[in-house]
């Protein structure tokens, strides 16, 4: 098994990208060496099986969409409170919006589970994780509301991203900042 | 053009199965065929090409994600408020939790209409008359909130239904039933 981090970490950039052009059918190590620019056969000393590679994608797509420690605790300075909450999960939105490929290929993984219990194992982790540690930031910060606040604006900012990447025209003039104002407006409790 | 409505259907149901399980890429005519169990060559006797095909799949799905006129009806005896809504949302959820074919084909129709912009065109106009319906039935019933109560309490639901879909253990024990209540009480005002 190769192990140069560098090179399987630009391999799973690739296989992201594949993903979020080709869908989950496309993935194959061929095309993950053809869109990496490396020589066929790479992938495959990389990754045991195409498992392994949909796994590791999975990982890697959250440490993308995570944001450096600092980007956080600079936000926290003004008092916490729904305000607040607005503008973080705008620039949320800011940084998901550029991480698009990421997000397509989230989206597609999250289908590529349903036949595929390994990986939706993996998944049903990395999420877990992610949504554990937002709702401990929201707690522990100060935030309005509880745990099922931050679960809540959760499922809701996850169905308006999949709208907003698979038919953005569906909110006619509403651009994504208005609805992220309205979805944590809604769902958070006024100060 | 081959005319029989009933075929045309079944060609179409066929076709929503294939999909949720094969995903996109997996959608052919000749595994539509098959699926339906009619002769090869059928499928491309109703449809011209494959998006209009992918069309008339995304039509079908919310034809059979409509509940009859009278469940509606039914249930709006009791005074309209949020337990009503609870109410409301369960049955739909139970609607949909059978339709699971549906759900998954239409997640995969999205992420089509990602590289299809004549899909993305036709999936956003029947999203858009399914969303406009669910506003105009919660504010002539008088049901609690305005049209972005509705919107959010979307976009939360289908965040929500992705979860159930494809990582129903993400939540834990807690179930849809449960989860639902618990978006419904933080997205529309009490009573």
């Amino acid at each position: 098994m190769a192990r140069n981090p560098e090179r399987r970490t630009t391999l799973l950039d690739a296989a992201i990208e594949v993903l979020a052009d080709e869908g989950a059918r496309g993935l194959t190590f061929r095309a993950v060496d053809a869109r990496a620019g490396v020589p066929t056969g790479t992938s495959s000393n990389y990754f045991d099986h195409r498992d392994q590679l949909l796994s590791q994608v999975g990982d890697r797509i959250f440490a993308r969409l995570t944001p450096p420690p600092g980007a956080i605790d600079t936000a926290m300075r003004p008092a916490p409170g729904r305000e607040l909450l607005v503008e973080l999960m705008r620039r949320a939105a800011g940084r998901l919006a550029a991480e698009r490929t990421c997000y397509l290929g989230l989206f597609e993984l999250r289908l590529e589970a349903v036949r595929r219990p390994e990986l939706r194992t993996q998944l049903t982790k990395v999420l877990r994780s992610d949504l554990d540690e937002n709702i401990r930031l929201h707690l522990d910060s100060g935030m309005p509301g509880d745990a099922d606040t931050v679960r809540v604006l959760y499922f809701a900012l996850t169905g308006l991203l999949l709208d907003h990447f698979t038919v953005p025209e569906l909110h006619g003039d509403r651009d994504l900042d208005s609805l992220i104002e309205t979805v944590v407006t809604r769902i958070a409790p006024a100060d």
